[in-house]
């Protein structure tokens, strides 16, 4: 299997990808481009996966449907509105994608459309379509321009890109993403775009996404609450000349294996960016019997509150890291239960066996000061594994969703 | 069936029932009572029902053993150590059990034991059992000593009474109960004990309870975390001198709403001093399809951190109940839900079919700006109706989980 190679460019580091990001005006404050785009010059393969919430965005729905035949050529984003739970909101949502299907001489059904802000709030596509000249004209190599676009209370773009070999060839691959947060704080709908230009069918990509969601964004949490709006999606318009991957193999694990490098960077950005998250909190499950005990006891840690709020605190408490397991639904034996804290300063022991074993509080203290904490808990009980990801909960994840909307 | 009224005394109401606190020493500050006894003058019929969390303070286990005949006669508990995960656990609390009924001369499998406080720190008996005598010497009508000396960060004590008539004889119940929060955070543990001095076979009590909790203490959320040491227990001493309740029918309808009658006062209690809590929140579900539905959306409301938040901001944000409708799991159809808030400033409809309704930001601001909110779920698909508890997400919640154990 071929490396794997971090590169710079983001969404457009792919062969055949340009985008671009301005302001429009779904937002009034002009501090902020709200409006991201991004094409391929070709057809391209193209697969998402979506939030199991039953309240979904006009834009999912859209999506779904234009996704149906595996092909796509463009994203459209705009960020300060849901465009969920809007009597009119299906309207827009292909109103949007027949106005940029027009402009761009592609078919609307090409075309996927994503939205993130406010739930509820009355909407129009105007804005939307007014700022499509302007976001079509400056296409080009503006990854950070598309990647600001989609930011909503995020405090930095998210993007990752890397290089890999299929057959002797080089392909790219990138993603942005936003992470949880808004101006008008509503839900943390998360959203991620991932260009490629390897040669994939549309088959295999639907395969590679789901299966690796299950294990990269699926396991993130930052406050429980699944968004109404959040979507994964990837696009594959083989630029790149590689032989198409149309079957399990080694090219199929090579191109799996990018995608896993491009979501886990992702899924850390977003974990790390949480609403008023100070630090990044990262649980790895090992020793467990299977898969899903592995996945629940990883992700019932990084959701506690109080886990949370005590890795916050730098509170060695590992009491509730045992609670969280204890609750999650997973058949665990408690008595075979280890747990260690680890970062840049260290790591420390706290639990072997269910039980406290004695630790210096001034070296937990020392590394849980630090901005990544990783919690390692040892079930003993078999051979599987699973990490998941979250942040502290902190006064400013108050302060923001507590904030009146207007 | 007759009325119920509410009086005062607590867990002392009932006939034959008294109580004591005192400061025994698990907790190093002085400032606080914490080990509480309860004693029937007679033996009771006794009932439980204990977390679900797979880890179990040993407190827990023990007085399951001791309940398995359906009989006790006292209750004992400290504050300050949650006895839990320790190797010597189960050791300490039969050795207080033994001391208690030695000193009672009553039998140590007669003895409830329950234990609040931090997880997994070295514990001994040994204040307990040297605090006994004095606690014992002061047994009387102390209901506030008890109730204080389970308290941890509670800022208040919970406590509730009520009388009843069964066949034309006046019985009385009582409960007190600890919520969330402890000096040294860990786990928000809930105990509750309630004492009645009606005439109820252990297992129409034990049936009782269960249906009753299911409906009640099931419904409070304070941080979605399931302490390892929650536990609910009656002990009903028959003192009253009412025909013994041992089957269905309107006697044990009446003992029914009068266990409702308490734990429905102290599950308000609890939700409302929640740790951090400014706000009483109170979810309603009307027009469930079934019962498991509206109990389900209720809890999901209630528990949505994103919700929680917005009502400690009085942010009259609907699209996160929405939300938290969407991700339940429950199966509903999205487009008929309507959300109003009411409170003592008044009523206010914020969503009808799904959609937005146009609403007046003052009133809603006026009404969510009280201490009491109460959000009403209509689902328009069925009969079912359900209620469920909880505050709101606070700066002082996480300022009181993020502080350091020591």
């Amino acid at each position: 299997m071929s490396d794997i190679k971090m590169i710079e460019g983001g969404v457009c580091a792919a062969k055949g990808f340009t985008a671009n990001g301005v302001h429009c005006g779904v937002r009034k404050s002009r501090t902020k481009r709200d409006l991201a785009l991004i094409l391929s010059d070709r057809d391209a393969a193209a697969a998402a996966v979506y939030t199991t919430n039953l309240v979904k965005g006009a834009p999912l729905t859209v999506t779904k449907k234009h996704l149906e035949n595996g092909v796509a050529r463009a994203v459209i984003c705009n960020s300060g509105n849901a465009n969920t739970c809007n009597a009119n909101g299906i309207e827009i949502a292909e109103t949007t994608c027949a106005a940029l299907g027009e402009k761009l001489g592609i078919s609307p059904d090409d075309v996927v459309v994503a939205s993130t802000g406010v739930i509820g709030e009355p909407m129009s596509a105007e804005p939307i379509i007014g700022g499509m000249d302007g976001l079509i004209a400056g296409l080009g190599d503006h990854n950070e321009y598309a990647a600001e676009a989609i930011m909503t209370t995020d405090t930095k773009i998210k993007s990752v890109a890397v290089s890999f070999e299929i057959g002797g060839v080089e392909c790219k691959m990138g993603g942005i993403s936003k992470g949880s947060g808004m101006i008008h704080p509503n839900m943390a709908t998360m959203l991620v775009f991932i260009t490629t230009d390897c040669a994939v069918s549309s088959e295999m990509l639907g395969r590679a996404l789901k299966s690796d969601v299950s294990e990269t964004f699926n396991m993130i949490s930052i406050d429980g609450d699944t968004s109404t709006n959040d979507m994964v999606t990837v696009l594959a318009n083989g630029a790149a000349g590689n032989k198409l991957i149309d079957s399990d193999g080694g090219d199929f694990d090579t191109f799996m294996k990018a995608l896993n490098t491009v979501t886990v960077a992702l899924c850390r950005m977003i974990a790390a960016d949480g609403e008023g998250a100070t630090k990044l909190l990262e649980c790895s499950v090992t020793g467990a019997k299977d898969l899903q005990t592995a996945k629940t006891v990883a992700k019932s840690v990084v959701c506690s509150s109080l886990t949370k709020a005590a890795m916050f605190g730098a509170d060695a408490n590992w009491g509730r890291v045992l609670c969280a397991i204890g609750y999650s639904g997973a058949d665990v034996d408690v008595t075979k239960i280890g747990v260690s804290f680890e970062s840049k300063a260290g790591e420390i022991e706290v639990c072997r066996n269910g039980s406290g074993v004695p630790f210096s509080e001034e070296l937990a203290k020392a590394i849980l000061s630090e901005d990544e904490i990783l919690i390692k808990v040892s079930l003993m009980d078999g051979e599987f594994s699973s990490t998941a990801w979250g942040c502290d909960l902190t006064y400013d994840y108050v302060r923001i969703n507590g904030d009146y909307r207007t």
